[in-house]
């Protein structure tokens, strides 16, 4: 158990089984609701539902991903709150990955103004980074979680054994996260990245065994909490994640949701190490270091239309007057928000990215 | 100036005209988006826009009532915010009475995951009640704000000019909840209102002067600020507020939204006083003076349906193993929560309701 602000995280193998023991005494005995991603296997889906059984007013199968993160299914899901009758002593469960915790999270934030959310998220990138810290929302017009609340969950269990059911792109794409992570908090994680990624993978492919995984989860999830704990409503420090996500949502933008979160990440992070090298605020040695790190994941491997990408980069929240707005490194581990990137390095970065996806 | 936690509160005639140099500092130049009751008098809409010219990126009338604050609604506002591209920074107003505040409360406080608000109340009821302490809200399902949130305005602006526009049914319609606080917190208001109430109603309607209602406004805000800012998150002493309105919703509810929100919660102020009373929580004579406080009040003058308002008493939430959950009062002054009141009991409360309607 990770105890700290701004939420208790349990981390480990086999977690789901002991759900009822694991919750917070409040929420041992009320009425719950479970949505969970349709894709989750079933056996993850009775496990839960066998540990709530007695309270469970509803159990509902959503679809997970960014297209179904609309105001439209938000209402859904709460119009089916509301005719349970739901009180707000009830909690909610979010069973599945980053888009099923961020849409159920949204609902748990407003049903009732605000009821209790425990997420139990099955996918690396649920686990290292979208359950933690609060952040939830529904995308409207094409803006990404344009409508949200800040709501923190009661309560995180990410068991391992769920990441057995992914592919092995998911879990590449759980690992840039990590890896984005490990260029903020190099200290704390550098160690259990730099050439240690291409082994876990094939352990949990060869042998289904998730057990290694558990100090490189850990303490991936500590450092989030860490950053977000100092800034929970997202006003300054937390702005330092964004690492790596300006060109990696023009490129998820350009490839139409076939490109994995995570993978365009590692190609925003290889776009932010060339432009701080750049600028001189990267030694040579620490961007080949950190392109090294990169170096172990797998192509994109999809087609990204150009045009769109480039729309996404110039929008006008990330113009400034001198530039774009990118989230840069002043050397490793010390990320800094530059707003006057020159837009031609910049395009020179996505066609660096588009060659090499 | 009332500036007291959660949030400041001006209150004086004329204000509006002068909205730009009350503004705190930071809301003074962003982009703004207005919502207003599409029944707001011309004249009060052109003297704000006219005060945010050359930053108003949206105005828009919306439907003002309960039957309005729909999730599809709230869903059709963020639209526009998003499709206007407003910043985290913009600042959203609401101009009208308590439903449109509920309505785009709720949508300021999910934009971008919360956007600056500020409530310019235009009736009595929003003046004192509604638009003060950070309740927002939307129905489904016909449940009353069951889905919602804790938004706090940076500012509200009571403009009591804005009265002189309301018919006479508003203006007892808002004194509802003056007297209800009158009775929560009688060493403040009650000397202002007893025997006080038909004058003003009559000042307003004759000479159109708001003046002398000052005192009375001020002073109703300010005890309210009080209970909400000892518990902004509505987990305890607010739940005073409700006096009367457990009885006064089930009237609500029986009149299909033709009996206006105050006169609904005088009705439940009756009964309350009555149950406290027979319960010998209440003097005899402290009954006698409450009553006197409401006699001034004209009947409500609708058809309610005695099965529908029943339904709405009998609901889940208001039902314990030993009765109803009421706010009553142990002496004026001394709200609380009891929730073993007889049914009997309230169904009589509830036949000389309707009989008195």
């Amino acid at each position: 158990l990770i105890d700290r602000k701004p939420h208790p995280v349990w981390v480990g193998e086999g977690l789901l089984s002991r759900l009822d023991e694991l919750l917070p005494p409040g929420l041992r005995d009320v009425p719950a609701a479970l949505f969970h991603d349709a894709r989750v296997p079933n056996e993850l889906i009775s496990t839960v539902g066998g540990r709530l059984k007695g309270r469970l007013a509803l159990r509902l199968a959503i679809d997970a991903g960014e297209g179904a993160k609309t105001w439209q299914e938000a209402g859904r899901l709460l119009e089916l709150l509301a005719a349970e009758r739901l009180s707000r002593e009830a909690v909610v469960f979010s069973l599945g990955g980053g888009s099923v915790g961020d849409l159920v999270g949204f609902c748990a934030a407003v049903y009732h103004r605000g009821v209790a959310l425990v997420h139990l998220p099955t996918t690396l990138l649920g686990q290292v980074d979208a359950s933690i810290g609060g952040k939830t929302g529904v995308n409207l017009l094409g803006a990404k979680n344009v409508v949200g609340a800040f709501h923190q969950p009661r309560m995180v269990i990410a068991d391992l054994s769920a990441l057995r059911s992914l592919s092995e792109r998911d879990l590449w794409s759980g690992l840039g996260e990590v890896v984005k992570m490990a260029l903020i908090r190099p200290e704390r994680l550098w160690s259990r990245v730099s050439g240690q990624l291409s082994a876990l993978v094939a352990a949990i492919m060869s042998d289904s065994s998730a057990r290694g995984w558990q100090p490189l989860v850990a303490d991936c999830i500590e450092a989030k909490l860490e950053i977000v704990g100092s800034d929970e409503r997202d006003a300054g420090a937390r702005a330092a994640l964004n690492l790596g996500h300006t060109l990696g949502h023009a490129l998820e933008a350009g490839a139409g949701g076939l490109l994995p979160h995570g993978l365009a990440v590692v190609s925003g992070l290889r776009a932010v190490l060339h432009l701080s090298a750049r600028r001189g605020w990267l030694e040579p040695s620490d961007l080949t270091r950190a392109l090294d790190l990169l170096a172990a994941f797998p192509a994109p491997n999809v087609v990204i239309d150009r045009e769109a990408a480039l729309a996404a980069l110039l929008q006008d929240k990330k113009r400034t007057a001198r530039g774009l707005r990118f989230v840069l490194l002043r050397g490793l581990g010390r990320p800094e928000l530059a707003d006057d990137v020159p837009m031609e390095w910049v395009v020179q970065e996505l066609d660096r990215a588009l060659a090499e996806s």
